[in-house]
């Protein structure tokens, strides 16, 4: 049942870049494999690889989105919200993961990171900012065992 | 798929009110049995009614929260976000639905239709504000018709 | 000082309208006559001519955006907050007001007096909405007087 | 006259800490010496203390706070905006403000860095995060100095 799921939320840019992708990728089927559901900003590059991931493996995946409009979401999104409210999304991720694990390192998984931290969350870190709190892990599978660990 | 599926939010006042909840569980329940998504608030009153209406028939529910944790969510929900924003989170459920339903008349929820119908979204209206531009339903049954209407 | 002020919030619509321009002009002149910041969407319309009647008096006038930048705002606005939010900013100008008036009979307006009638502020109305719980005034200083009662 | 003032907003965190507290002090008063306008979350802390600056040099001062009602604002704080969305205002901050200063190193901070910087703002920081993109400042007077120069 996907109310008891763990939420586990990936974050990371928007613009392409094949290395991310394929690690969000890989992250995104190991989520649906452990039965979690996959949270994202639901749009392109880290996003979508990690929704592509996590729908080869069946999981169910929600994009919260920063336009007005459900179709703005990439084809791999089961549920697209539509906020409407630019990047102020960003925190709805956050707030609605139980874990995040952050992809890379653009500015806006910084804000993202950094809000999580404040919130008392937890983040896991794949090639991305070296900030005190992050946990960093070498690969997807161990991101994915700290992701899964109780708090 | 959930993905193509048609979204209805049904809004409505958080307090209980018998005979409210029982239009809206039975909104709830035709919107499911129309293979649509449920939108909602995701909290009491109005909403939690037409999430119990749908999952009794079981079709996926999606609660739009005000608080920043998932466990704020009717027993219900399916798939919870949490917003942390308050009312803010109103406009987030009038853009992710295709069309609303509102049961009933409090201020929230004039509110929201206001909103919907500025963003020139269909509003079927149950018991709800005389308002130009609200369609009446004489029932659910009626509501859901219209509110399955090509737009 | 502008702290211990009462904030007054004017609400209605961006498209211009000459004869709702003339009475929000005059609304706004009488706010800033009465020592009171005017709080707005700070764009067109009516939000515009508030802001021009109330500069005319020398009053202050916050306009509190929907875009990203602050050069959005109308030229008689003093503070211009950016939300980068769209339509949610509507709820800020009515958590940052003290009381309302509504003039003509937008749906936004609408939204905003459900949303303020809902937050248990006093609504004072100008050829708006007929709807339980607003004021109604029949012309600009009515409606300042009813908007300075004590609540 | 306000509007073609420069708007800098200073972020940091709520809590207090004496020696964070005398350095926004200095950086709020120096923004109201330059004639610029201060821009802050207007609650405790770094944000009370920079008000706190910029009245004693008699300039103005926003706060943009998370609570649902002005009288949460600190009060050195002239004109108070209400969002009502928590954490969300923080972005809002952001987007007001041209440019920003950064006192101290709290997650917050570091969220409200990096979507600044994501957003193409420049950030002068003083004890804060060792980021990429942050341009460090050794006192007040230096921060004050950058955060004036043209963009």
């Amino acid at each position: 049942m996907s109310r008891q799921a763990r939420y586990i939320g990936v974050i990371g840019q928007g613009e392409s870049d094949s290395d991310l992708a394929q690690l969000a990728e890989e992250v995104g089927q190991l989520i649906a494999e452990a039965g979690a559901v996959l949270v994202s900003g639901g749009t392109g590059g880290v996003m979508e690889a990690a929704c592509r991931g996590a729908k080869r493996a069946g999981g169910p995946t929600i994009g919260i989105l920063p336009g007005p409009e459900r179709s703005g979401a990439n084809s791999f999104v089961d549920f697209a919200i539509a906020t409407g409210m630019g990047e102020a999304r960003n925190l709805i991720i956050v707030r609605t993961s139980d874990v995040l694990i952050a992809v890379g390192g653009s500015y806006r998984t910084l804000s993202e990171l950094g809000f999580a931290l404040k919130m008392g969350k937890r983040v896991i870190g794949l090639r991305t900012w070296g900030v005190d709190g992050i946990e960093p892990a070498a690969n997807p599978l161990e991101a994915l065992k700290l992701a899964l660990r109780a708090d």
